[in-house]
């Protein structure tokens, strides 16, 4: 095992330090209990957004906290979920007394954790909304997930929940548009490489010298099929027309795509990757109206991406077109 | 080799159009030659600051296209130079009538090619500079270059000439910027794993299963010294160390700090650099006054980082933070 780190168990801890030392206009890192936070938090009478799950996806979720977006996140050891009281004491520090909405990915972990850390916050008098997104069409029951596994949908829809939080929804509101936005987000991803977890040393699984893994999980988790290699386009084909016939979306409708890449691709290659897709989304009626394209939920130094499209109405595509400031993404 | 490509033929044209669908707003791809160019170009009486190189560096050239940064690219095949007549129609699009700036990485090809491209364009009435940054102190002269190697300051130099540009600067002072910019800047890397050029098939170069190479160039050029394995902070103090020795970069002065990530490696581990980087850059007197954390002049897939290092005094900073607005830089 190759990495730019100091032991397996510094790994996290000492990247909080680094994105505090980058960031300080943005962000905040508390430590014991661990959450990034916006510098100006709480902010009164604002709803709060908060996030969190295993650390190995960056810049999901830290790097999405900042104006326009996340209030705070909680990141775990690497591929294993925050704790309650992490949870608990980020809603406490963004709490503005307009409530806090939890957007959890659908593990098990986190689920579980997310709702002891509403209790917990509940307790003292926060009022919480919890929405969990499921959006990878992949599988129904994972390694580490009761039915679908919470994917790439994440990153649109802290987007565009922070966007409604920043301009003063109500909890009730920004929780329904969470839920709306899981509704119509539709993920799937490919990987052409595994990944080490650093406290582990050895590779979570492996791919022959030809092979991939169609639907991976974002942690490793098997998806549909390992089949061998295939060129971009037809790759393309598979992952995104599972995506498309899912919704399923249809002609006319309107989508923020997004081609995200595991972390080990280049960006050379996420671009053929979105050539096609829009190609695809062209044939099928599909009008693509905002993308992006980059690493945004990454499986640490996996090679391989995964595809998300959202349906959009007028209002997703103000929201999502309200100014964000961010590490990862600044508009 | 396992890429997202269709053949190694098509790799950078298709990655060209998906820019292009990605990015309408800001960019429009040309064909036969190929250049990346703002969509408004050109622009009278601005400037045109123009670069160019092989492919497989992405973001860089292409991803810093748009108002505030540069009005083209020209990109070669992956790791090889454009071709003159590339740069010069981009120059031709550009051309406002206040002449062009060429911002050429010191590699041997990259050099001739821009210099026969300054030929032609002057051979068309355009009044043409050019600036080669070779910031690489790692080593003298390199298996494609004479004198030192040109890496990350050209991403910071595009970024501050790009906005002199913008706000009206003359040819002779957006050039005797870049000037200052090259000399004031000095970077360095490392790398943990090769990378696969597409046409080739077969990595690079080979690194043993603990091994690393310090010093080494974005084509996978040698370094100063292959070694075994250690740990972040011990990298970053040989590499940052070198880099700071350079100039040298003395207490009390201010700087842009770049972390960046030569493709395969993940932002987890890139903010483990920084946060050791900024404790260096504390430890001298050295006052990070900006930085980016990110990939933003890669190798393909390669594992590793950079580190850059530019001086910078009230002027250098403004331009810094005047608006951007291209695929990859953009506040």
């Amino acid at each position: 095992m190759k990495k730019l780190i100091n032991g397996p168990d510094n790994v996290v801890r000492e990247s909080l330090l680094g994105m505090a030392r980058a960031f300080p206009d943005r962000i905040r890192v508390n430590l014991d209990p661990d959450f990034i936070v916006r510098t100006d938090a709480p902010r009164p009478g604002k709803v709060g957004v908060i996030s969190g799950g295993g650390s190995g996806h960056e810049p999901m979720h830290g790097g999405f906290v900042g104006p326009g977006m996340l209030d705070a996140a909680c990141p775990g050891a690497v591929f294993t979920s925050p704790t309650p009281d992490q949870m608990a004491a980020a809603a406490q520090a963004v709490n503005g007394g307009a409530g806090v909405l939890q957007i959890v990915k659908n593990y098990t972990g986190d689920i579980m954790n997310f709702e002891i850390a509403a209790e917990l916050s509940r307790a003292e008098g926060i009022e919480v909304e919890s929405v969990t997104i499921d959006d990878d069409v992949a599988v129904t029951d994972s390694l580490y997930t009761a039915g679908r596994r919470g994917v790439g949908t994440t990153v649109l829809a802290e987007k565009i929940c922070g966007a409604a939080a920043e301009e003063g929804q109500s909890l009730a509101q920004v929780a329904e548009l969470c839920r709306k936005v899981n509704g119509w987000g539709r993920s799937m991803g490919v990987a052409l490489t595994s990944c080490t977890v650093p406290s582990v040393g050895y590779p979570t699984f492996t791919l022959g010298p030809n092979e991939m893994e169609i639907g991976i999980g974002i942690h490793g988790e098997p998806g549909r099929e390992r089949m061998g290699m295939r060129p971009a386009d037809e790759i393309v084909e598979l992952i995104a027309g599972s995506v498309i016939r899912d919704l399923p979306f249809r002609a006319g409708d309107r989508v923020i795509a997004m081609v995200n890449g595991m972390g080990g691709t280049p960006l050379v290659e996420l671009f053929i990757v979105y050539r096609k897709l829009a190609e695809l989304c062209d044939a099928n009626g599909i009008v693509i109206v905002r993308n992006l394209v980059g690493n945004y939920i990454t499986s640490l130094e996996m090679a391989g991406c995964s595809i998300t499209l959202l349906k959009v109405d007028d209002e997703l595509v103000r929201l999502w077109d309200r100014p964000v400031n961010t590490p990862a993404l600044r508009w």
